[in-house]
Formats: C-alpha cells, structure tokens, sequence
C-alpha cells in the first residue's frame, strides 16, 4: 500500500495524470505541487495557468478541447476589454475571470498564493491539496531572435513559433518553496513527475533552492517515478519537442530522462519507445514500458494505478 | 446662441437629460460633471457606478430598463464569484467587469481617474467630456440604524430601506476638484443641475473645495439652470423622496429648490407642480413650469433644448 504521495504537475499532461491519481487516492494521500513560472499579469489580475488547468481538471470545470479555460465559458469581458484598446491576445474567460479577480483580491489583502489556492479550490469542492511550488515570483523566459519572452508571450502570443536559445527562470535562485511543498515533501512517500514538460513545467519546479536536495532524501530512493511526457520524437501536446530540439537535446523520452537523471528512479515510456528502454537504464532510471497516453478517464485512472502499484509494491 | 455648457449629474435622471444635451451640442460645447460619492471598490476594483451610466448612456450601451449597466451584458464572472464565496450583492455583469478592470488597472499605473474616464469614454466613441468630480476619493456616507452605510451599501444591499438620520460626504472638505472640472466651469456659459437626487448625486459635486465659489461667479449669474428631480412628492427615480422626509425637509420640488438656494437661477418643475412656483420664487430662484418627465428621447431632447433657449435668451 501506497502512503502519501506528492505530484509535481505544469499544464494539461499534468492535470491528466493528477486527476487519475484523484481518483484512487482520498484527500489526505495525495498532494500536487503545481508550477507557477508562467504566472503572469493580466488588465491586473495575477493569473497563474497551470495552478487553475489542475484547479478546473479536479473540480470537473476544465475546457477538455482547448486544455485551458473552463467548458462553456463565454468571453464577454474580454470582447470589451478589446473595445477600451487592451491587449487580448491571452483569452481569458468570464467565468475563469472570476478566478483571478478572487486570488488578486486576496493576494492584495496579504493571502499567500499557497493559501489563496487551497481556498479557491476548498469553494470548488476539491479535497486533494493543490500547492503552488512557490509564494514568490518565478518567471520562466524563454530567449529568443525576438527578444527575451515571458511564457505565455512565447507560447499564447507568437503560438510557440520563435526558435529557443535559452530558459531561464528568473527569480527561481532567491524564491522560497512554498512552505507547504516542503512539508508535504518531508511525509511523502512517493513523488510523481507528471508528464509536463520537463524544462517549461516541472523545470521551474526543480529550479527552486532546496528541491532537488529533498528529492534526494534516503527515504525516497526508489519511490520518485517519473511519466514520459514524449513518444517518439513528439509531445502529446505543446511545444516540448520543438523546444528540446532547439537546446541541442535529443528529442526522445531519453532527452526528457537526462533531466531527471538523479532525481528520479523509475521513468515509464510508451510501448512505441521500448527501443528506448537500455538507454534509459544507462542513465540510471529504471525503464517501465506502459501505455503513458491518456485519451479517457479510464486511461488517466490506469496509468495512476500503474504508478501507485510501482511505487507501493 | 448658447455657448459652452456643463451639467452637473448623478446617475440616472442626470444620464437621460444629458443624452438630450448631447444631442443639441457638440463635443466642444458640453461637458458633463459626475459624481464619484458613490464610488466603491468591489472584488478590488475601483467600480464608478454614476460616471458609468452616463458613459454607457452617451455610448449607446446602457440598460434603460434597469437603469444600471450594458444593455444585454451576462453575470457570468458574478456567479463564479458567487461559488468562491465572495459578496455578489453588487450586480456586475461581464462586459461591466471589463470597464472596471481596465479603469483599475489605469489608476494603478498613475492615471488620473479624470484621465481615465476621458480614455474609456473615448474609446465608446463619446465625443462630450465626461469629468468625475475628482481624482480624489469621496464617499457618501448614511446615517442609519444599522450603522453608517456608503452609499452602494444604503441603496443597493441595504435596497434604500433603513432610515437615514444623516447623509456625510467624508473626504470632500479635503479632496480636490478635478482640475477639468474647474476649467470647464472658469469658461461656462450655461451650468445646468440635472434631474438627480440633491443629497445623494449632486450634493457631494457641491460639497467639493471651491465649487460653489465657482457657480457663484460673476458671469454666470442667471445662467445656473436647475430641473427638479421631484414631481408631486415622489421622486422619478431612487430614494431622494424618502430621505428627504426622513432629514426633516419638505418633500416637494420646494424642498430641491431649498438646497439650490444662491446656486441656481432658474428652477424647472412640472406642471403638476405649478402651484409651488410662488414658494420658489420666494427663493429667489425663477420657476419655470414645462414637462420635465423624460420618457422617450425625445422628451430627453426637448427638455434639453428648452434649457438651452433658456440659457441662451
């Protein structure tokens, strides 16, 4: 039996797996610790993406088409604030609106964003703890010919297009994990690494003081199992593969296992990818050869199952 | 011919004539002066209900039939707002978000509220100049049994329903005018009170440092046009009537004509209303009986012309 598990989750293959091991786990067994380097500012509003993709995935409100955004939200709001001249190139929903109208508010009131997420998120009915990675700013850029891009203007504004020299995460050297990621740290006995991508999502993530240094703790050895966020040489969505490409890395889940070389002990990669499986063992990671897609409920189910399996066994 | 004209408006009533203004002059010969003593900030944002009638009036967006917000707008962000257990006695409709989102995020970055209220209503296509009667905050406070309520508390959560023993404009013996203001009034021809409530709209415009040493200069003797927001003892609109009879005044167009005392020259009250004309003259206001009831536009515009005639013989 499996005890207390944490998932370190970005945007949509994040939420996929988280909402799997939801539904196997109660409350109190799991927690998701969620990437906040492409937080960013809007007409005001501190609008953090991939906490409100696992927000909306749990709470059964996600837009499943667009993977952002909640289903059947309209864009009223958004159509006017296009008429005053404001800049709408990120689509913001009036429903999703209120969301960040609400952490604004508290934040500005002095709620943390670790407490202003559980709140949120208690109101929508989820029971699992969702923990941002950090109270305090990270912003993941990414270089490029057309300058130095925050995130989303990287991947909503030019749509990904710009070839990538670098990634930074700025502020990550100074910024503190929230103070709940270390503590469900310290209890846990497995961590998950969703399959985001490695360098855009949980990048940020690892990027924190301290991390990687809690994921080496004894305790943990053998129970940090990673999901394959490629198969073949593409993503399941996003631009990981491109980006991999253009940073010199090899664009397989063997590009992705480089990165967690150290941090994790267990890596599962696709069927088509099992080739792939010595290389892997090269780098330390113990290969699992399962099917990592996940179309249905029933896949995020199977392959969280999988997952706890592994590391209860 | 009548020159430049201001009008002094609330919500509402003051809207409706000064559509019919703006339909008889050009954007260089009228400007608007709105109360901001309502002004409050809801889920963070600073929200100017008056300002925003008259804006959506003059844009053609307004909900005639409920007198507040964008005709068809939806309370989607509202209910989701609702569900993170904010306060949503304040109607806000998404379209409405937007005005008040763009309008914060503005005054953070250092705009005036002035200069805001000039860019929003620009970017509706208004060509009059809509001026907020300051940059400063002022706040209408009610003297009730249940305490001291501002102004959107008393008429919109509280539905104008406790008595009121008291109407205070707390921070207008400090707050500036807008400078706008005082420029447009240092070369008006013609100043017009609209058909707003005295207390409540039009009181704290007067209550401001030096306005009414304006309204009291030289030039603009007999040119100081006022219209009674009363027929009979009811109001068109709003509490005016009720609070008027609770401060102990007379609830007649008598009692309005009172508090425009040495500010105004010319009165306009309905005919129904004839019978009062002597008490006003009495004043020293001259009355003038004409149909001030504005139903249709059309009625907004003869009544706007009449003050024009008025102002300009």
């Amino acid at each position: 039996m499996v005890g207390k598990v944490v998932a370190l989750a970005g945007g949509v293959g994040g939420a996929k797996l988280v909402l799997g091991l939801s539904r196997l786990l109660p409350g109190d067994q799991l927690s998701v610790v969620i990437n906040t380097g492409d937080d960013e500012e809007f007409h005001g509003l501190h609008v953090s993406p991939d906490l409100d993709t696992v927000m909306y995935t749990l709470a059964g409100l996600s837009n499943q088409e667009t993977g952002w955004g909640l289903a059947g939200d309209t864009f009223q709001a958004l159509a006017m604030l296009g008429r005053y001249g404001a800049e709408t190139w990120f689509n913001l929903g009036d429903r999703d609106l209120a969301t960040h109208l609400r952490r604004t508010q508290l934040l500005r009131q002095g709620a943390t964003l670790t407490e202003v997420t559980g709140q949120l998120s208690r109101y929508l009915g989820i029971t699992h703890e969702l923990i941002p990675m950090s109270d305090d700013p990270v912003g993941t850029v990414l270089t490029t010919p057309n300058g130095d891009l925050p995130m989303q203007q990287y991947f909503v504004r030019e749509r990904s297009q710009p070839p990538v020299s670098a990634v930074r995460y700025v502020g990550a050297d100074t910024a503190r994990p929230s103070p709940r990621f270390l503590e469900v740290l310290a209890e846990a006995d497995l961590v998950v690494f969703c399959p985001s991508n490695p360098r855009l999502s949980l990048g940020p993530i690892l990027a924190l003081p301290g991390v990687r240094k809690a994921l080496a703790a004894e305790r943990l050895r053998g129970q940090r199992i990673a999901v394959s966020p490629l198969v073949g040489d593409a993503a399941f969505r996003g631009p990981a593969a491109k980006i991999m490409a253009e940073l010199g890395e090899e664009v397989s889940c063997v590009g992705v296992a480089r990165q967690y070389r150290g941090l994790c002990d267990t890596f599962l990669i696709d069927p088509q990818d099992a080739r792939f499986a010595p290389a892997i063992a090269q780098l330390g990671l113990t290969p699992v050869t399962t099917k990592i897609m996940m179309n249905s409920e029933a896949d995020k189910v199977a392959l969280a199952r999988q997952i706890l399996d592994i590391g209860g066994g």
